[in-house]
């Protein structure tokens, strides 16, 4: 199925807020981990039931609630009954082709975004929705499935590393949207590197395949563009600083983002221009290529075309052909089939087609 | 007829407000159908004169009044007068080539955009007009003909599924909308399932029916944008929520249809993209397919030329041609003949034409 | 002479409000007509000299003075000084080639915009300025030849049918713009049927005069273009219905002349979208053309050159060639030359190029 | 060297505010020329020391002082001193490429932008840049070199035409701008003219020249674009008429320009959607020109080709050949290679190749 | 390495405000250099130690503290923290592929862009990132690498050249800023340069590495644009002049610098689209050499082809060919066939192929 839509459809007709989870459906297990700190206390477990999150709700302590896997509609149902999470909140999570968004709703704030990562056969990046909301004391992210961007982070809480632990559950937000964000520098430097590679390949051996190739960058760029586009507005919005939710100091982080994010656009808009740019020098040594073969043609036709006639013409049968008489009438005439030949040879050698 | 452009030219010169069906004329009868209903009444029937629908008005209960068929003029006009509505709005209603638009008349608000469903020839998407004009207790709506996406909001009345019986004609007018915009998506599943298809003949098989359904691929593009990028407008002019007519909660739930919106345009532009890079590829596959063809020209012609001239030579009838009387002169001949064949094969190959 | 630009540079260098008529000078006489109304008093007549309209300017009737024909310049310009109009407003509606524009001068407001007729040569639309100027109580027209779009207005007037003959200047002023207006759907119905007929000729029978077809229609929307898309802040500026000239009863409909604005708008957007796809079918079917020409060329050549090599050989006149002795050589030869021919054909046809 | 970046290069690294002229050296001496009048009084001279304008900075009446040819700084600077005028200014009139623009310095208002006129060789447009400073009583022009479009203006001064002897500096200025403006119709009227020939010839004879002479259109468009489009910006800052040096009957005049400037930048877009759509013709007359080649090789190589096989047959030496000993055997075979002939041409015919 | 996208990944998961020099390591040691002065002192020295130059933080006069290489991170740390600049400010600084941006601080200013140079091949443009921070009396330059375009401003200052000397820091910075901008022009020219090489070359000897050539010069100009388009918002944040450390007779120099970015994109913009139409050129100059190739074989081909075919005949060895027996046979055939060539010719010469 075409990346660039899922089976919304599916969906169609059932009313808003109806709990329904797109992605596939698969057999393991939800993981559910729970990491609890502060300045001076770090807890870090894993829960099987959801129910045992919910305490950590009216906990001062800064929690954040990690859930891998969406398939358990139910559990993630109850959570968000006990957070107070609006019902089309809670369907935006499941919905996995969600465009990247921030909504405000005043006590806590909902983000969802998309975590690239380079796909199985390597040439397709894949795109896992990610859905952050957090309110005053804790964020909640919901993944697809395991395996993420935030080894990192869970390394900064643990061992308390620059200011994290000494900071509320915005800053521990913004971290997570910012290890989100530097990751697409890395997928963007794995196609810079392919667009590099093709360009070599387009001077030394252009093929039908290296076209197929750039179509398929193209299509790469496409949505990659419509996975980016909608995170400069997402940013923007968070970068107002208008939620009471958003202290000052993590504002200024927030702009670090924002640039990020207008920097990310960029490459993608000049990856955008030289892939484009790149279908015309196929085209053009494709044609190149055809031209040489044609000259060939050309060349050996033109030479051997005239002189097989001459010969022809002394194949003939008359009776009555004196220069057949001639004792030296055949090499009179192979020397001059041979100046004819040259002749035609320092002609195309002039028009500079040899 | 161009679907792009209707007969809306038959009513240059009329007054405006003239009430004049521009869609094709059918014989079938008007189908008029009432669903009446609160949180704790239901009543639903079809009437045969719109007269029968006029006490609803006033009832405080919540009334959807749904007409298929745009053909009985009068009638429409009579329910019009009788509802209040401006002329211009009857007009519109009746002109099925109107441009997806909210107007805000105080104490109603008028909606008409398109609804989508695949056309009798699978490869062309049709477009019915649908107008909804919504009071602070009636919804009524205008179909060119019957078959609509509104047979789930039916049954979610009729059975009292979600929140829908429980609140006003704004979310009933939301539920419509929301309906035929996540029919979009099924819409577009479709097209995007067309262009894998596509994708796929291109590589294996391009052929100018190929290209004949390309081009029809972005026929249907411009056709949809054109339905849908005023729809944006719309929806933005309804989540604004200025008007009295909106509760705040139906507010949020027109946001979600925003952003549903958005995500369509956005597949739908994507999908643009990818078709438009289809061309490229469609004729670089055709200019290659020529090139094979003009190789194996350049190979037969070059290797088969030369040695033709040569066989020539010793067809001339000179009387004095020495190598005619050697003995072994016809197998050297023959030798060196396959000498030069084989040469030009290996000089083909360097260059890797063969 | 271009369409696209009028001799205005004649005018270069003349002091600002010079009166000079920039059309194709006429013999024929200026017509002037008055149509004067009120909802019980009607009275239509046309005048020899301009001076008999004046009286109108102060009657409290509703005053409609239409000139047909603009190379009368000091006629223009009494009626100019006596209804007390800005130099600047009389040489703009003499300037043939001015943008649609609309210009708020407090007691009156000025209205320049395109009538469209189908021309002569029937593939190219004519453009006639309009200019109307209209006051509390009158509504001036100035065209620059007889015959316009106005006559189911007058008819209006006569036989007072709708709301026309009950309402002030405005609403004349918004009748004029709307047929005007109305007038482009017609005009574009026809620019859609020649789109349509071109499709079906690209498929069927492409030749070099369809792609100059192709280009004349693309040069028809750039007209267009030019005379429509200034008409989009023209409507805008009225709808605005900042002055108080404008009522708010009209207001409504000039609503509606600005939704039809936007869709003929849109509606010149799709067909440059379809025009500008029809350029690569063309390319693309001219060129599959061509594969097919050479794919007969390649064929008959590469079978039959090899075997007339091949006769070659055995027609050389070595002395001692021992399969010429061969009685059943000839036959053999036959037979052989016969099973190269066929391998051939069945090659190619596994290729796919027969 | 390239007329779309100048020698601007040779200055950086001076501090700002240091006047050096960036255009052409030259021998002539430089003109000053004064025109000095009110309603009554006309006053015209030629000064040779710049300090012999200084008087009329104080005059009541309206002073035009006009300045033929930058390349005599020090008097340019003498000037600059006595009027006080902003370093920065200074060096933005000898800075011959400036991008057009206007500053407003509270008692005198800086305007500079292009005249443009036909280049020496005919097919290229040269601007010379021209500096406009306007305080409450006088004008001082700058320009590159003598020759300009302000004859007509001068000779409406001298023979007291229109209002201009009636009124203030800012109208004198304002006549100016438009002068310079309404000669960019002469220019584009030219590039039309062009553009139509152009048409013309791509029709009857397209050639390599063509191509090239579409192309240097193009830059001629670009060059244009830069020079006119920010004009927009320039005349719309002074149509605000936020200047008290800007008198309200002026404004209106403004206005105009405006119209003007955009119906320019108007028909260059035109005119650049033309040019480019003279490329796809171009290309594709070019490929059929191609075609029509193909097709007399493919149909001459496709009749000989198997004929001359046939012909080789019967000139194999073989000395058992039944045919040959046959009398008609000859005749028949010709016949045979006739009717061959004749059934390729048919078919040829049928696949309208011929 | 992709010039692009620089090796910014490898600080994906580090907390924000890492310090990490992201360029490549280099041995040689960092260059400090101090400058200090006002209108009546002025001192130059090159510090070893980065302590040295703190104590010019409270000093009243200017100094300006330029920094050659970012690799011995540590010292930026400790100036960071003495100037009290932000871990983002200080991280943004060592980040070398930082998009140019301009950042309020309150007390400092910081500005990032780049200083590009002709790079070592020649054909590529090196960019160098130059952030500046200035406060209330202090400039702080950071610089990749020795070597600058600041020679100038240093001579002004040591010569007391201009008003340099008599203001203060906010002058120094726009000096700086001025000077890369500046230098923008030369970069700009040298590209014009190539570009009309290039035109030169395209016209006389199309190649595939003319193709190449255009291919990179349009890399040249994506890499530019992405370096020079976020200027416009840099210059147009300071030229609003908000902050207080921003004085007023500043403001009228960043409006001019402001003015020459605006005219540096424009330029930029010119470019790529002269760049853009010379691909056109190209691919049609390939395509008509091809034509050339065409004709001649079309031409050789068409006019022996059936001459050959002729001859053949004649060669034929049927044992009653009457013609063979005619005396004057031979010099009959030898006619007919130089009448047949020769209205072969005539007609290619009809044609214009010849």
């Amino acid at each position: 199925m075409n990346r660039l839509i899922k089976k919304r459809s599916g969906k169609a007709g059932m009313p808003p807020g109806t709990l329904v989870y797109v992605g596939e459906q698969k057999a393991e297990k939800v993981k559910i981990s729970i990491i609890d700190y502060n300045e001076t206390q770090f807890e870090e477990r894993e829960v099987k039931i959801i129910e045992e999150s919910f305490p950590f709700k009216d906990k001062p302590t800064v929690t954040w609630i990690n859930i891998d896997g969406l398939h358990e509609v139910e559990n993630i149902e109850k959570l968000g009954s006990h957070f107070g999470f609006h019902p089309l909140l809670m369907e935006d999570i499941l919905n996995t082709d969600q465009r990247p968004k921030m909504e405000d709703y005043g006590d806590h704030i909902f983000i969802v975004l998309k975590m690239l990562r380079p796909g199985k056969n390597k040439d397709e990046i894949e795109a896992e929705q990610v859905s952050l909301i957090y309110g005053p004391n804790f964020v909640i992210s919901f993944q697809e499935r395991e395996g993420d961007v935030f080894n990192s982070v869970r390394d900064r809480i643990r061992k308390s590393k620059g200011r994290i632990r000494k900071v509320g559950a915005d800053y521990l937000a913004y971290t997570l949207l910012d290890a989100i964000v530097d990751n697409y520098f890395v997928i963007l430097e794995d196609i810079g590197e392919k667009i590099e590679d093709t360009e070599q390949r387009l001077t030394t051996n252009p093929s039908t395949e290296t076209l197929q190739y750039i179509r398929s960058l193209k299509n790469e760029m496409i949505f990659l563009r419509k996975s980016i586009w909608p995170l400069r507005e997402l940013v923007n919005g968070l970068e107002r600083c208008e939620s009471k939710l958003i202290s000052e100091s993590t504002c200024i982080y927030l702009r670090d983002v924002y640039d990020h994010t207008i920097q990310i656009i960029d490459t993608v808009e000049s990856y955008r221009d030289m892939i484009s740019g790149m279908v015309d020098i196929y085209l053009s040594s494709v044609s190149n290529k055809m031209n040489e073969v044609m000259k060939v043609l050309t060349i050996f036709a033109s030479i051997f075309i005239p002189l097989t006639f001459i010969a022809g013409i002394y194949g003939m049968n008359f009776e009555f052909m004196p220069e057949l008489k001639w004792p030296w009438g055949y090499f009179a005439l192979l020397g001059f089939m041979a100046s004819v030949g040259i002749s035609l040879v320092v002609y195309f050698k002039r028009k500079k087609w040899l």
